[in-house]
């Protein structure tokens, strides 16, 4: 489906404050960014690099005073998510080189402490995708969608025992059950059409069968029409705003919807 | 200043065939990248990666039939290149790791069969920007410009002898002058405002001063409002299109407008 | 000094277990190997790739029964570290590209969460090294040196908490409350001539005044003599052995002595 | 087999001179380092960089006076190479994004030249490996090997024409015909055992079947015991010294035997 999606945010801080932005998907992976706008009001000197995973990051300084971004997308994205039960895992010592990172714990996937947990829920599952929807399901069976009941602290630890968390919490305990099996796991932030209430999402892919699957266990069954921003470990990598100040938000937009323009 | 950005090209096949594109600027280096629209004519499944020049490369494979890919482009540009006369050579071992590479030859800068040339063109200048400039100058002054005189094969051991050629030839001659005498160097193709006739261009960048400074040799003064699509050693590395196969270009418009809009 | 280094691990597992190791140093950042020895007793296919952090990484399977690794090494290490009392902070908006995710927190540095520890130990020093030999000092004066008190999960929050760790802690801290006030740093795990007791070592370093120093909290005084074997975020990134199975120790022998030979 | 390989190079220059050596060859790709020792007379600061290809660089500054180098390897090396009669043509759309730069033309490899002589030799072959070993063996078989034929200009274009040179030229030659038909080649330098007269050795590899085979066109039947120090598109990018000024070698050792070592 083609989408118009985009987010304005808007800023304030009292001094000059550097931001690192990550508000440029790129194209491939089962989308195509047709139309892409980005404006910054007052216009300011950007930067714009890429970092470990692939991502466009745009790097400023904020100066004192009022800050407004606006980005708008048509998106042609794939209707449907790849589903692929029995896809089997890739042992160790055939996963690329550069998927061999994604097993590692992170900041808020502490995928050493989780072991336990990750063997009670993928009992006899075939390992692979199996393993990873049955993680899946787990987690949208037993963690509560609930809004500010978690933090920017929030790890996946906290998330097993609380039971209850947002989108970023829901990734976060996927991705690190997953690396506690030697599932290479990663986060994803984006657009996801039909979300309810609307907001940026999160979500994590793992890589099983020689290629990495989408999940999402926020949802009761598999959604296409997603628009990926940004990958990485965890949260840490893929925050759409990392600032080295006071810099507050003080209103912020998100829409996706279908695109009226081909 | 802010431009309006584009072309549109046709291609026609009669058997399908692998094709790269390079048609994607990237913000940064004194552009930002305020709207673009990147439009394939029927829609394909295209994936897209970034070379080792940091360049965004789209990869399709083109049915027989025929395509129209256009792409348009809000860019906030800078109104003046940077000039700066006396600034200092970097000697090799002073230079970024990731600068040393622009010092070899390639396929269309030979610069180790042209240190004679070059010898003569730098006489006395200092070290750096100065001699840059002199072997632009030259280039200038000794190049005679003209179509269909040189061809995808040319390079600038050829331009050196025949003395003629196109902006690829200019660029080639630069760079490969540059190198001879141990100053990086690499090729720029991409947009400038108020070229005559309007075309995509292609320029140089030399590093001297312990950064990349624009140089153009087909221009008599230095010349702004320019928006970068590529970088690479050479024309190889910066085709906007790498057919693999039979594909032909049946049509090509290019424009380069100011911004109505803001 | 030439240093005379190595380590001898033996190793057994029931069942053919993937490992990854980073026992190869490399030259360069004032170290230079003249002479390496790395056996692999049984002889077994092993593959080597460069990991995101330029360690390199030896990738195998180690199947059923003992496997013992020796590495030797003959370097040339710098005898004193580098000490620049008042270099500077870099602020962000001007660190490389590279450097910035050394801003980010991770496993076991959770930087996010240390930001008032850190001020408090900053006091009035001057922003840049002088902030970061007062967090190395005050570990080094407020945090116990005893081993058996810490284990794999221990983070820098843990180690704040307890005041109790051994080399791994004290650098995990380190790195943790510089971050926490915007300085780049980074974990290095390696040899230390005349560590008592002898054993493989870890410290950290930190990016100020445009460069990477060296800073160890565990010693009262800058000691060189140092070779770095690998760097990364914190201990998830240098651990000279990374398996994926039962893979257990059964001897490890470590040495660092002045090299006999020329 | 255990080789034990080396060489030892003698330089002197009159006036400080910037060198890069590539003489540190990495484990992987069937070679695994055992032992090596990397000595320069007088002792010198060098730093070490891995540049595009993954080769270990070494770069220092030579003062005037004499400069010896010296690196003696143990390596544990495949008796055979891998041959593969029938393994198809990678087609370009399935090639993997890191292996597509080797499509392209470089300063000793003008493939956009030579399609016309590759049409010829590799008639009804099958595409894939067929059509490289028709080349390999129609350079074996057409171009005489001669000292002092070539010299460090000669390009593939060159060597089609007057049909003579050395392993180098071979190489470039069979490099630039591959990529005229779309299959991916890259240079190799290093050492082979039993090459008469002993000297450094130069082949190459072609991505076939999904991976890179060997091929020597100055060698009549394939042989193993190879140990390859760096990978490159051509000689550009795989000298063992790349100097900055008038260095002169003044003397070269290389050997290449059995080990006696275990």
């Amino acid at each position: 489906m083609l989408l118009n999606a985009g987010c304005e945010i808007s800023f304030t801080t009292t001094i000059a404050t550097p931001v690192i932005l990550m508000l440029r998907p790129r194209s491939g992976s089962g989308q195509w960014i047709i139309r892409e706008e980005y404006l910054i009001n007052p216009r300011l000197s950007v930067s714009e690099y890429t970092d470990n995973y692939g991502n466009l990051c745009q790097r400023l300084s904020v100066p004192p005073g009022d800050l407004t971004i606006k980005t708008t997308l048509d998106v042609d994205t794939a209707d449907q998510i790849d589903v692929q039960p029995g896809a089997p895992l890739v042992t160790v010592e055939k996963l690329p080189e550069n998927v061999l990172k994604y097993l590692l714990p992170s900041r808020y996937c502490q995928s050493d402490l989780l072991g336990k947990l990750s063997l009670e829920i993928i009992g006899d599952n075939t390992p692979g995708y199996d393993q990873v929807e049955a993680i899946r399901h787990w987690i949208n069976s037993n963690i509560e969608y609930a809004y500010g009941t978690s933090d920017a602290s929030t790890s996946a630890v906290d998330t097993a025992r609380e039971r209850i968390g947002v989108c970023r919490d829901f990734a976060h305990l996927g991705i690190a059950l997953c690396r506690s099996i030697d599932i290479p796991a990663r986060m994803v932030v984006g657009y996801l059409y039909g979300l309810e209430p609307m907001d940026l999402h999160a979500w994590f892919e793992a890589y099983v069968g020689d290629r990495w699957y989408t999940f999402d266990a926020t949802q009761t069954r598999p959604l296409g029409n997603r628009i990926t921003i940004a990958y990485g470990h965890d949260a840490t990598h893929v925050a759409l705003a990392t600032q080295f100040g006071p810099l507050q938000i003080t209103g912020m937009k998100v829409w996706v919807d279908k695109s009226t323009v081909v």
